[in-house]
């Protein structure tokens, strides 16, 4: 497994299965990589001859009071577990290199689904993962470019804008990767205290619980609404909880396969899930 | 020449010049060809193996009450003169083909230079630019695109988006072509009553003797009044005359090389052109 930290060094990495047109996968990550990476890394290697991970913290999509400076870096560990999992080449590069001297004057939105859910409490979150993606996708030009469903709307929001701009690639949702006790596994669960840590899968009960509600006939509005008493009961401030259809499009009763959305605060954590619930067959 | 309307039918064409690695080059127009077109194409044909040429009326970069229904659509005749520059295959896709029917919810913005000159006057007209190529770039995917300097401003706001989002292809900006008495090349020229035809060269003539008044030494701002006074005379409604670096950054005096822009219109044709001025080495 080769690492390469500059554009040029990454194109001529990848150069020879270019040339050979060979299938490349790519996984973007901000690093910190646990199983839910890892399972990306390793969809893309079922999938392609070339299997690209890139691990870059990207400034752009933090907000002013966002962790961008604490988030955790560990590259080294990364590549080993990277190394196991099957990748091929490890695109690491700096701000500087990706973003350059000369100040960035494009901005990339993606209208409608960002308005809601996450982009509520984090404006100019996913226009930076828009730009950030698409800058990647230019330099990696991948066949297929894969996800996890865990940030359910950041998925929504990439496969929109590569339909939108006809990017040359196809992207692959994966499913979400949980903890043995159900919690959603993310980078930022390592931010919580041991306690907290074991109030975190509370989230997950709430969803399934939720599920088994909807299935029993229990009107959507009273579901959403046990999820959150039962979250702020157990000691979460809930930031959002929200009934989806699969697009993101609103949904006023459970009539249609939907997606339920957490996004909820312990301590200084903010902890996001989702669940999708199929309509059942009549 | 093959003509292709359908995004399927061009990656087709062109996917026996993309497996044997053949340089693409690329002419995005909206039709209605003239001399300044087959320009680029020529330029295309010099630098690279395979030629594509793009017709396409972008109704997102037309204003309310801009003339998006009346643009001329000369198809083929543009196949025949296309055909004799050197194109090898022509791409000319139906709106729906280009946007699909599913709503876009993508837009690209450049900001910074396209807030004034031609953006002022035409609101979102830089964002339907920026959207449509970089479309039709992840289209064809050439390895070169090909624009007119006449839009200068279009090609800054393209040449920026490339870099901005790592677009992997080379922008070339290819001089204006002119009509023997000194008038850019235009399809909107199309649009001048005789008398008017007669009256438009004086926007190049005026900056010409502006050329000639700055390497006299005199100051900017003089000069600049002097342009709008003769095109005045002379029978346009001056929309701007303005001198930018050629980063279209401002400039208060002739101190670096610089780009002098005017965009008038003549009975309701709007006509745009601009000049380079070269600061003399000291």
């Amino acid at each position: 497994m080769k690492t390469e930290t500059t554009i040029q060094g990454l194109s001529a990495s990848l150069s020879p299965a270019r040339t050979a047109r060979k299938m490349i996968g790519f996984v973007p990550t901000m690093g910190n990589l646990h199983e839910g990476h890892l399972n990306l890394v390793r969809e893309a290697r079922k999938l392609c001859d070339t299997v690209v991970v890139s691990i870059f913290v990207n400034p752009i999509q933090f907000g002013p009071n966002e962790d961008f400076d604490s988030y955790p870096r560990t590259l080294e560990q990364d590549q080993r577990l990277l190394a196991e999992a099957g990748c091929d080449i490890v695109f690491a590069p700096t701000v500087e290199q990706m973003y350059g001297n000369k100040p960035r004057l494009t901005n990339i939105s993606v209208g409608g689904i960002t308005n809601d859910l996450c982009g509520l409490q984090r404006p100019g979150h996913f226009d930076g993962v828009a730009v950030v993606v698409t800058k990647l996708f230019n330099i990696v030009q991948p066949n297929f470019a894969f996800f996890g469903q865990k940030d359910y709307q950041q998925l929504a929001v990439i496969r929109q804008f590569v339909r939108d701009l006809n990017i040359p690639l196809e992207v692959i949702g994966v499913p979400i990767a949980r903890a043995t006790d159900g919690l959603a596994l993310s980078s930022r669960n390592g931010y919580l205290s041991a306690e907290n840590r074991a109030i975190a899968p509370a989230i997950y009960q709430s969803l399934k619980v939720a599920e088994q509600q909807l299935l029993a006939g229990t009107v959507l509005s009273e579901v959403l609404q046990n999820i959150k008493s039962a979250l702020t009961d157990a000691g979460f401030v809930v930031d959002y909880v929200e009934a989806r259809t699969t697009e993101l499009q609103n949904i006023e009763q459970f009539d249609a396969d939907m997606v339920l959305f957490i996004a909820a605060k312990l301590g200084a954590t903010r902890l996001i899930d989702n669940l999708q619930v199929k309509y059942p067959a009549s």
